[in-house]
């Protein structure tokens, strides 16, 4: 519990209208997009800038008050959800560019930056920041900075991590430090702007961040392949990356996720479908020309029933829009959905694919899959109803099964959602007890009063491994 | 000192001829390529496997002896020089390339393995592993993975960081820990893998990694571009950046080096220009024939002299000798050449030569630069002679200078050759004293006995910035 002169203190330290601790506010902010977690926080405080952050995280170290900064909270992982109560700090009034450097192409951002907000802005000036997670047009850039976002374009551009050149953030006992700079290489010392990305709020606090812009494509084109057989469409992926060709998009439907998304979205089509492909390539034209002309020759030879090119960038939108909506469209099935980011090396897609169906069918679950292919990162997304607690019990198992398959495969448990709340009984499957112990020597390093978003990534203690019948 | 019974057990771990105490092997692995240092250990152990590597591990951190584990020593910051004594582990039998994954494009090798041997042998497979440091004939895999070594290529392609995604690494107390994988995603946890690159084998010894493979570009075209005005050339930089074009190389050679290389190489340069760009652009042949065509109007433009474009893969091979080979020409000059590593934001190079022109001038020193001008990486040389403690000394205080310059203008001690010992002195003027401490802690949560290559990174003492009276 948040005693009244701390409260007090941190009313000093942001004015009072930045600190509340009215109900509503702490039942608006005891939750994320992770269905079925909640948990109440004691206070929930709006810092304008570093100096403020500074203060109030020395303030919450000295009495050792948990403290979870978040952005909008998009994360599907539990990652802002306060478990331990104390303060949630939102970083929405530090929304600010503070610079776009044309000469260098950087930019440099505060933390709550809207991430679309941020990429259109850079777009006006004839640059380009590939990160694009589902999220984007809620997400912020802290966020994105705090999960490691990907994105559709993720397989050709890499994901947030790649962008990230240099950061400000706060340490637990209120010190600033400074990584990177505006810098393509800089070896001076551990990589700690990299280690921050993906940390998920447990390490420190980002208040500012240098990020790296690149030229944009100058033109893009946009086909689906559509298939009765699975192993066609994974083949077609693996046959693409052999013929050295890495598309900007790649991404993977499966037959339960075109029904909903056809009958979501209007798009026509096909229900008898296996899988399809959605492929996007940008560059030059005349290489785009000829990577999209000989991947939907890679498609026919993997017998592909019809492949369609976008004439035009209506039609592309319209292609698009099938794999765009899916979240959407499994959202509307049943009041609960729970989607996953099992990740395989690419070329165990079409394995992976089976053993979620395989798993899904044996609990008697919805499962249905899509999500990035030439990245192996799939997301097997249950619809579901949380009020139904027999259900969701068998929801869980499979879910437990599918992580299981994903490391066997030679996979991991997340691919870009990141680990929070949700993933943390996992984590060990992926990192082994040796590295669990590493990750959590680096945690007591940066924060060892444990008031950074406690009670993630780390869990009390790790789920058993499932030995599948099966396997 | 080594007791005898220590000097035993390590016998017994590798076999007793891959333990060697004898004179000969302290004396030629008491120094690396670092001029000035030299140190001697107490014994060489050259292990086979991981098991090992570990098992000896395991030994030393029980008996608190240093270990300094080393490819072939190419280091340009003291990184592998055996300062506290102890054991230097030399991972040369450990140089296979242990599988190329032709449908995931990875390969995974063992850290003793000849960089240039790996480049060549995926090359024959069709694929591309671009990081290209200067000393690839003679570096190993495992030597760029601890120092994260760039090359010609960065600007385009980035450095071993971008291409390493998963390790296996022996910790201190010999645990044995797996990174990453076969994945182009994995948030589980914090990312050991980007931790593990460029920590200067200070926190682990790699004993195995899983490297990013991508499709080679299929043509590229070089050219050279010659300015009596360095100001001209440091424009042509920003502005072939500002339009958009990211050149696979874009390299800058000062008249002081132009004038040792041409006498080396008998290339026929002209000697009264101030700076040379080589420019190198790799991709499809529309594309490149393009951005060459703009790139020599870029040139045009800011007034360049000369500009060269290769018209067939010799006179390519030949203008590429002028920059590749400014170390050996340089080396020949006098007896001690020593090469720096000062990186700035692309857009203040002109700036940072200006300023290394007059610092060299001051302390009458002898200074030519050149360097990764698109990456703001530069390479101020000097040619001396270690016998001469006077003048010795003037050239330590130039480039502490040069330091100085290069973090007031906004810049890094070093881009691509590591801090090891001779940097560790100045790691607090780029990261600050709240950085360091960060870093002494993560050192601690990996290796409390401080055994993993003891007094690098980290200095008893930081130098005093010095205050530059024309700044």
């Amino acid at each position: 519990m948040l005693g009244d002169s701390v409260k007090q203190k941190l009313r000093e330290i942001v004015g009072s209208q930045w600190f509340k601790d009215d109900k509503e506010s702490l039942i608006t902010h005891s939750y994320d997009s992770t269905p079925m977690l909640q948990s109440l926080p004691d206070g929930v405080i709006y810092p304008e800038n570093t100096a403020q952050v500074s203060a109030i995280l020395k303030l919450l170290n000295e009495h050792r008050i948990p403290v979870v900064s978040r952005g909008s909270g998009t994360n599907l992982c539990g990652g802002t959800v306060p478990v331990e109560g104390g303060i949630v700090m939102v970083m929405h009034r530090m929304n600010r560019i503070l610079e776009v450097d044309l000469d260098n192409l950087t930019a440099t951002v505060q933390p709550g930056l809207n991430t679309k907000q941020f990429s259109t802005h850079v777009e006006g000036l004839g640059l380009f920041y590939p990160p694009d997670p589902g999220s984007m047009a809620i997400s912020t850039i802290g966020g994105n900075i705090a999960e490691c976002s990907g994105g559709l374009r993720g397989l050709k551009y890499g994901t947030t991590k790649d962008y990230v050149i240099g950061l400000e953030a706060v340490l637990a006992n209120g010190e600033i430090i400074r990584t990177g700079g505006k810098l393509m290489k800089d070896v001076a010392g551990y990589d700690l702007t990299k280690l921050l990305v993906g940390s998920e709020g447990t390490l420190a606090v980002v208040t500012e961040a240098i990020l790296k812009l690149i030229p944009p494509p100058k033109t893009k084109k946009t086909m689906l392949a559509m298939y009765k057989d699975l192993y066609g469409a994974a083949r077609t992926v693996s046959k693409i990356i052999e013929n050295r060709i890495i598309p900007a998009t790649l991404e993977f439907l499966d037959n339960p996720t075109i029904r909903v998304v056809d009958d979501f979205a209007k798009l026509g089509l096909p229900l008898d479908m296996d899988a399809i492909l959605l492929i996007e390539q940008d560059g030059d034209s005349e290489t785009v020309e000829r990577d999209i002309a000989r991947i939907a020759e890679i498609c026919q030879s993997e017998n592909a029933e019809r492949v369609t090119i976008a004439t035009d960038e209506a039609e592309a939108l319209k292609l698009m829009t099938a794999r765009r909506s899916a979240f959407t469209a499994l959202a509307r099935l049943r009041p609960t959905t729970i989607l996953e980011d099992a990740t395989v090396p690419r070329s165990k897609i079409a394995e992976m694919v089976l053993a979620i169906n395989e798993i899904a069918a044996r609990h008697n679950v919805t499962i249905c899959t899509f999500g990035h292919a030439g990245d192996g990162n799939l997301h097997p997304t249950a619809t579901t109803d949380a009020r139904d607690k027999e259900e969701i019990h068998r929801v869980e198992e499979a879910f437990e099964e599918i992580f299981e398959a994903a490391i066997r495969l030679g996979g991991t448990i997340t691919g870009e959602h990141g680990v929070g709340l949700v993933k943390a009984p996992y984590l060990e499957w992926k990192v082994g007890s040796a590295g669990i112990e590493v990750m959590r020597s680096i945690k007591m390093a940066f924060d060892p009063n444990n008031i950074l978003n406690p009670g993630k990534m780390f869990a009390k203690s790790t789920r058993k491994r499932v030995v599948l019948g099966h396997a």
